[in-house]
Parts: structure tokens; sequence; C-alpha cells
């Protein structure tokens, strides 16, 4: 049984036919309507998500299928006390697929390792959000036909951005792709992510504080918020928080053909005076979501047939020690056992991959 | 594209139109039951009002289509600080037509100035609620076949109750219509109202405090609340309080054709006692609004293919000085620019209605 | 119109035939798809409870119908003050049938007095809560082919616990069951079910305080939790609480074909180390209580037709003293008129079954 809980389970091919089928569901809507009839889709939400909530529901039915769920924690048993794994396992009784936004991290994973059914990965505290990945993928594929040789320029806040950090894990895996990391210094990208993910795969890449700098090179630009109170110091936050504003006059220089992104909700750091703009792709990134999870809801309902369990702890060994990290979802988790994974050399917690 | 901002935003002929097809889909609905399948409705709840969404789902659920949604403010991205017109623009990407509920007045009207699907006001805070003036239209037309020269009396809290305003909005435009406006005169319907609405439409009415005096004339008569916390002298309150709740004995000497009607919900201003009179017709009114949203739904989907953008803005300009009403969705919305029609030499806004 | 409050509502034949369509489900789904087609379920929920929500939806969907409704009481308009009548009567022009949760005793069977519709009792405060017996009895039928001569091992919170009551009741109707009360002295089952139930319909029972003394016998073993907060001897209860905790260590004794069920949601009165052995039979009871609503809707649909009132109210008198029961619906329902049944000479609220 396949289940997506990180972008980086699905390998370049399985992506690339994930886009396929979007641009074919995008290109013959009625020819999907019907596809998943008699199906029942379970968004579980434990935290409030409408965009994504409503992304997964209107997949589900624009392909002839059904939902049941719920939209926050208050209105779920877990108020109750209910482990995930119980309600994993409860709802394998009356759905045919789920998906899953919680506040801890590695709590699909857990879910996915006790249904029946497979689940999809809605986001989980700061560790990941693959269908926004995929969204993102797909949105680049439209505007410039693949990802080889790409400059892709991310500004904002690049410390705490799990949407960053997996859409550049994902583009590590085409080749010729040129990062530019624009932030201010208290938002740097994580020196774990330079280490293990860009300068792993080879990209190159460049850091600045400058939105400006390298903007008529950029082929995309990601923007993310820039939040006061992640900042120590308030003057610094001050001097730098309107230059990483996008308004129409930072634009001047960038390329025509360049793709202006957001994973949205947007507050102030992207200018409604943009929106006209032909470069701006952020409402395309919405529709791209939803095209992408109707083409994963597909893709995990056919292999669901597949009897096989897809086993992430094959490689996995069961550990004495406890992982530390307080959003983990092995902190609540009753009986939960305790796994980690070697990645160079390190013990990695198989369910939030924070270093044990 | 045409959504519904205002009841006055469609023409007699149209409200007309609404009510024959509300007539034939009552009569026969087995011919709706597939009418918008494949389409989807979204609706967009900013404030909790169970009666009217669940009746907006059921219309879309009856004619074959699916729905999306949230019912409270806190579980949408606007507890994240999403603009109006960024939620607008996401379910456009989802949804085939949107009912939206929101605690700003204006606030649909500027989702449909961004959405690219038609938009119902489904109430946006003391300012309109249009399909619940349809719901009295048509349950009028059930019981009396037309508006012509009936006498319609209002009771209660005529001050703050938006669907008293609409409604007698919407019945000036019949021909002789008389208005019995009945209240206490802390709560008696406004001056703007009375000038604006029923003089300058002829309309002939009366105003008094005895639910009583003109109760052998009402064709209808159209209960509200009178809330305690609305009056500055509470003894006045104490001594008027029980005068406008409903009663079997009230009712002694009106007609036996007399329709009463209340938007619901009561809390105690009409006695249970009266459910079994034949005159009682509150929950015929529920059912109307169920037929009006049906009906509008088909119509506001059948129009949506008319690429021409309808256009409210024509008459507008642009304004330098900004509205004052604290509940208006110009003190919260993200950069929106300012506009005002005039209306008698009065400048109002273009979101509220307010004079600017 | 028949409705569901209380599961001795239906004869045991009635109940023979809902087992029997239930399993006709479970074997041929497909031939069920579309028996609802057409239909909506409203599920009111005035508070939350995700799995018998998720399980009636799930049950309406998986029979093509589909589903409105609200999953708390703050996003209905009870918040308003709304009464339950109202509801009930409101709902009735919208859908075709309603699962109604309430925390006051009785308040579905003010719905189903008001509604022009069937009307489920999801669960009315400690009252009753029809369908998790259906789904018990399901589970026992489909594990041991019937209910006569069954050892019934029921452990933990006896006192407090609706489900093991109203199982009690249900099972006292077969013949040769024996119950094993399992229980500390402080959660004893209340004199009156013993009286009242066990003893009048002639069921054989014992009393214990120890898991293990009769865990040879059972043929089904109903696990409960046991609260701490129930204890006015904290040390009594430090003493007991592990006793009640299932471990595999403590089903050593028990029979190869023994049944382990539990209402869910557990905390930690059931290990996890249980849900690989054959005889835990939770999950199976969740799926059960899937298909035995699936019947429940079909039956009751089917019975809609017939236009005949059921009257539980035919041998209740009205009553001039009201019901001191603080969660009885009476305490807050509008002009509400007060009755009372006799049972063994005492009289009892017609709503909440509280002596009066």
């Amino acid at each position: 049984m396949r289940s997506l809980i990180d972008v980086v389970d699905f390998s370049v091919e399985e992506i690339n036919e994930l886009i396929k089928t979007a641009l074919d569901i995008q290109k013959n809507p009625d020819m999907y309507s019907e596809t998943c009839k008699g199906k029942i889709l379970a968004t579980l939400f434990f935290e409030p998500s409408t965009r994504t909530r409503l992304s997964f529901e209107t997949a589900m039915l624009r392909l002839g299928g059904s939902v049941i769920g719920f939209s926050s924690a208050s209105s779920s048993s877990a108020s109750k006390g209910e482990s995930v794994a119980d309600t994993a396992k409860v709802i394998s009784t009356y759905a045919d697929i789920i998906a899953m936004r919680h506040y801890k991290e590695g709590a699909p994973f857990v879910a996915s390792q006790n249904a029946n059914i497979p689940v999809i990965n809605a986001g989980d505290g700061g560790h990941c959000h693959p269908t926004q990945t995929l969204a993102d993928l797909l949105t680049i594929y439209r505007r410039h036909g693949g990802f080889d040789n790409l400059t892709v320029g991310f500004c904002g806040d690049l410390k705490f951005g799990r949407t960053v950090h997996s859409l550049i894990s994902a583009l590590a895996r085409y080749s010729g792709v040129k990062i530019v990391l624009i932030s201010p210094k208290e938002l740097k990208l994580p020196d774990y992510v330079i280490k293990n993910v860009i300068e792993k795969s080879g990209l190159s890449y460049v850091e600045t504080d400058s939105l400006e700098e390298y903007m008529n090179q950029l082929d995309v630009l990601y923007m993310t918020r820039v939040q006061g109170e992640r900042f120590e110091d308030k003057l610094e936050y001050e001097r730098l928080k309107d230059s990483y504003i996008l308004t129409p006059d930072k634009i001047v220089s960038a390329k025509s053909s360049m793709t202006i992104m957001h994973p949205l909700p947007r507050v102030n750091e992207l200018s409604v005076k943009i929106d006209t703009d032909s470069r701006a792709c952020y409402f395309m990134q919405v529709e791209s979501g939803k095209l992408m999870r109707m083409a994963l809801i597909i893709k995990l309902l056919k292999e669901a047939k597949n009897p096989e369990k897809e086993d992430r702890l094959a490689t996995a060994n069961e550990s004495v020690i406890k992982c530390k990290n307080p959003a983990c979802i092995t902190t609540t988790e009753q009986e939960i056992i305790h796994y980690y994974k070697s990645v160079d050399g390190e013990r990695h917690c198989i369910y939030c991959d924070a270093k044990i």
C-alpha cells in the first residue's frame, strides 16, 4: 500500500507521471468526472487549513467521489484522547483514502502504518507538506515545460518555511538548477538543508539579502512571508521589512517570463498590484494544487488494490533512545515504538526526521 | 457574470421568473434532481448560520450538485489574515458558485468583484440578506397569488431588522401595497427607509405601537423579535414586551386568510401555540427559502456561461474619502479602493451603502 | 413514522431483520450503492462525536445518499436559542432523515415528535445511544452466530456506562444469557438496572471485582474505562486501577473464541498489545456500527412512506409535576408539555426516563 508522507517518497518518474495525469485532467475534466465514483475521501484535519482541505475535497468531488471528515481537533475524537493509530484504524472501516493534517510531526506516518487504506500527508507541523510541493512543481512545469537549468529564487523566511525546504529537495533531483537564496541573515536557509540537500546533490546556489540583486536572472521567484516575531533585533526588522514586500517597482528588471509564486495565504508581503501582472502565478498554483491532488488520489487508489504493504520501516531500527523533538508524534502517541534510521552516520527519528 | 448582493439587483421580472421556477421545482422535484450534476457550491460562512447554510447545501444537493465549505471564520483562512478578495480568487479555482455569509458589510460584493464565478450574498452583517427576502416573497406568493394590493404588517424591531427593510424594498415595486408598521417608538422604522423607500415609491403606510389596532386588516403579519437590550428605558421595555409576543388570543380578530411570517429562529416572541393555526406560515417560509435558493442557483449558473461581466462599479466613482462605517469591509480589506455612488445628491459607499 | 430513540423500541424480530440486512450489505455492498440515491441525511450533532458522526455519514454515502449537518452546538442555531422542536421542523423541510446527538436527555425524542421525517438518536447525554448497541449486537452475532446461552462479561465503569446498561437491556430479551459484572464497588451496576432489567428478565448474573475470576468462562468481554475522578477514595483508586487495564497476560486463561469489545475511544485501559490478538474485536465493532446504521437508514426510510405516526405518547399522561433531572430536555425546551409513564407503579419522565 503506497502512502505519501514526504514528497521524496515518490521517484522523479512518479512525479512526472503525476504531472502528466494532472495536465490531462485539466485538458479533459469530463473524462475524470466518475473516476472515483463510490469512493470516499476522509479529510482528517487536526488543525484548520481551509485552502488545503477544500482543495482535497474539491479534488475528490471532481473525480465523482464523496467526502467525510472534520476541520479541527476540537470536533474530533482527539479531544477525548484517542491515539492517531486508533483514528487511522477506525477511519479505515469508513473511507477509501485519508488526507491528514496534524500539528504533530510524524502523525500522518503513524496513521499510514496503522491504516488499511492510503494516507496522504496534508501537512504535519513544521515537518512536511508534500502536496504543496506537488502544486509548486506542476506550476513551474506549466510555465517552463520542465525543471532542468532553471534559476529559482526563494525570498523571505527560508529558515522556518517548510514549503521552501521541500521544494528545494524536489528540485535537487533535476539537473542544472540554480538556487538563489534571498533572506535577512536571521532567516537564512538552515545549514543542514544546504549541506544535506543542496551541496549533496550538487546544486549551485548563492545567498543574498537583496531581493533586487539577482532579479534579472530569475526564472522563478518564490515569495514567503517575513514575520516580525522571528527577529530578536526589532530595529533590524524595521530596517528590513519593506525590502521583502514585493511591489511592481521591484520586478521592473525581471524577465518577462519569470514566474512569481507564493504558497498563500499572503498578508501584505505581495502587493495586490502584482496580481494583474502576467508573471503572477500564485492563483495558478492553487489550481495546480487541485489538479495534482486529483492525480495523486487516482494514483494511490489504483496502487491500493495491490496488497503489498510498503515498508518504510524496512531499513529502520528500533530505538532505545526516545526522540527529543517536543513536536514529534512520539511524545503523545500511546505505547508507540521508537525507530531511527541512519543518515550519514547520524541517527534520525523515523517519524519526524529530527536528529536523535 | 451575475451575482446576487442585494435583492433589488434583480428586476421584478427576474423575481417573477425565480418564483415560477421555484413553484415548478416544488411540483416536479424529480425533474430537477440532476440539473446541477458535476457542479460544486462553496458555502463560505465567516459567521455561523446553520439554517441558511443548510438551506443552501440542501438546495445544491437536491439539484444533484455537491458542496464544499466552512461554517465559521475560525476554521477558515480568514483567521490567518487572508483577504476576502484572495479567498474569492482561490475558491474560484475550486467551485462553480459561492454562497457567502460575512460579518463585514460589503464582503460578498468584494468577493463578486474578484471571483470568476457567481457569488450569492447569504447575509453580510446588518446590510443585506437577499435570499431571506426571496423566501419571504415566495411564501406570500404561495399564499396570496401575488403582491398587488396586499396589506402587510411588520411587527417588532423595525429599526435593526434587515429582513424587514429588505422586504419593504422588494414590496415597494408592486402596486397598491399598504404597509402597517407596528413597533415601540424605540424600534421604529428608520426615517431613511420611510423617506427613500416607502415615500419615494408611493406606498401607503401607517405607524402604530399597537399589535391589535390594524390586526383585522392585515393580509400578512411579519413578526420579528423585540430585544430588551435595545431599550434605554428598562421600565418602558417591561411595560411593552408582552404586547409584541404573538399568542392565539391576539389573532382572534385577524382574517382567516392572514399569513403569519417570521424569519426564525424565534425565542419566545411567537408562541408555539400558534404553530397549529392554519395561518402560521413560518415553516413554509423555510421551505420557500430552499426552493428559491434552488431557482437562484439554476439562474446564476446559467448566466455564468455568459462571459460578460456585470459591473456595479460602472456608475461608481473612486472616492478619496474613506467609508466611516466600522462594520464596512473597507476597514479590513487589504489595499481596497474606495468607491461611492450618488443617491439623491448624497454620496454612499458602494460596499455597505452607508452615507459617506 | 418510526424513529429510533431507545434500542428496545425495536422488537427482537426487528433487530434480527436489521442484522440480516447488515450482513447482506457486508456481502454485497455494490447492490446497496444506490439504495438511498436522492435522499439526504441530516447529522445534527449538538456535541462533537467524530466517530459516530462519520459512521452515520459514511453509512448514508455508501447507500448513495448525501449528507448535510453540523458537528457542534456552537455552529448551530441552538447558540441563538432555538428550540429542538423548531430545529426538527426546519430540518424536516430539508432532509429525509435525521441523526441527532444532543447533550440533553430526551432531545431526540422531542425532535421525533416534531419532525415529519424519521429521527435516529445518536446519543442523548447519559440516556441512550441505541446505534452503539446495534453495533455491539451485530459484532456478537458475527462472532457467535446468535445470543442465546452466551456468557457476557462487562468490565470497568458499570455505574455510568450507558453502553453497558443498553447492551444488557438488549441481551435480556434472549434466553440463557449469563452476565458477569466486573467492577470496583464504587462503579457497580446500579440497583435499578439489576432489579428492572436483569432480575425482571430472569437473566443469571454474578458480581465480582476481579477481572481474572471468571475469565475462562466468558464468551464476550466488554471493556470500558475506569476514570479516576469517579472515586472518592483515591488510595482505593490507586490500588485498583491497573487491575482493570487489559493486557495480554490477563487473557491467558480466556477461551480462544472469546470476543473482546470496547465502545472506543480507549485511552489506556486496553493495551495496544491486544490489538493483534484474534480475540480483539473493537475495530470490527466500528465496522459493525457502519453496517447497522446502513441497515437502519434503509429500514426507517422505508417505513417513513407509511403515513401512520407512531405514538410513544399513547400510553403517557400529561404531568403537572415537572421532571427534576437537570439533564432533561424539559428544563430548556420552550413551552414543552410534561408527560409521565407508569413503570411498576412509579412515574417516569417520558423524555429522560428519570423517576419523577
